[in-house]
């Protein structure tokens, strides 16, 4: 664990509910009385949020695969540095909605190399993992038509469609698989309530 | 020289004219029936323009070194894959007002160890030089005046002062002598016209 506070992040393809996870979670430690910071990516600062606005508007092929990855770093180390870390110095609890795993996923299988030079550039600039991650599993089906359901009009990655989700599924379970002791794998397939209540489970026994 | 095409940026520090000289050949070029196409970084095309504005206004602590880095290298690929190769590609003269140069110094030289992450994430990133550097050195006391005078509300960078400058441009003078093939010095406390030739003369050298 970071020392100080403890960094928690969820994972997953869109309309796996993990935002909504997310949020209960924050809700159940903030009821055990832990300080907690709820934050999510791309975005989580005031400059990440200008650069979201800029990735995710737009045409698909508004950026390139590389352009897009360089745009996600940028975002990441200003969350990084002005909201997860004075956190983490302050003994926060923070979960954050996404972060280096999906573009290892997202940008990482857009293109058949990208993967090694995701790593590099992870490596390189931003150097920061969270202590726990959350993976919330569910059927690429499932998961297109919530969030289609949703209409945010942040629809460039939702747009990619549903052979691009079955990748990722399969990608992301792979890599829960690359790194077993940081992230746990949750079905999210369950009730809302149960998802939840696996999500507690996991969070407890990391925390003690 | 790229095949196609040729690859020139003009670099020095705020002030130093290189704008205006970068004009002028593009018009001398064109005079000799050239086919030439102007640009500058950062921004060049719409966009790096677009994260041009995000870099460029605000307060000058709005972002960190290591942020601005990766928003100048996304610039960078998106100006570099949208019109630089492009242009190249069908046989047109570049010339690039400001290129990865101005990334070595103005933030290589920001904090005491970012030239080796520049040159690590331009390796990774970019991955392309200029096939000829035109260095238009001047006294920065010279430059600064120039530059505060042209009041075009994008003074992050000038408003670092005249210390900063001058470590610029000794920093830029190593660079040329760490590049000697690629990087041309030429004299800019000569008048305009005098520069444009010496310019001229450099250029004509290398095109044959």
């Amino acid at each position: 664990m970071t020392a100080g506070g403890v960094f928690i992040s969820f994972e997953g393809i869109d309309g796996s509910g993990k935002s909504t996870q997310a949020r209960l979670l924050a809700d159940w430690l903030e009821g055990q009385g832990r300080d907690v910071i709820l934050t999510r990516e791309p975005g989580g600062s005031p400059g990440a949020e200008e650069i979201r606005k800029l990735v995710l508007e737009g045409e698909p092929d508004r950026w390139s695969a590389e352009t897009e990855l360089l745009l996600f770093a940028a975002a990441r180390r200003d969350h990084l540095e002005r909201t997860i870390r004075p956190a983490l110095a302050a003994g926060q609890v923070v979960i954050c909605d996404r972060f280096a795993d999906s573009t290892r996923m997202y940008q990482g299988l857009r293109s058949g190399d990208m993967r090694a030079k995701v790593d590099a550039l992870h490596d390189l600039m931003i150097g920061h993992e969270p202590d726990l991650t959350l993976l919330i599993d569910m059927d690429p089906e499932l998961g297109l038509g919530r969030a289609l359901s949703r209409g945010t009009g942040e629809e460039r990655f939702e747009s990619f469609g549903s052979g691009l989700q079955a990748r990722m599924r399969a990608g992301f379970l792979a890599l829960a698989k690359e790194f077993p002791d940081r992230i746990a794998v949750i079905d999210g397939a369950q009730p809302v309530e149960d998802v939840a209540e696996a999500v507690q489970a996991v969070v407890a026994g990391r925390l003690g």
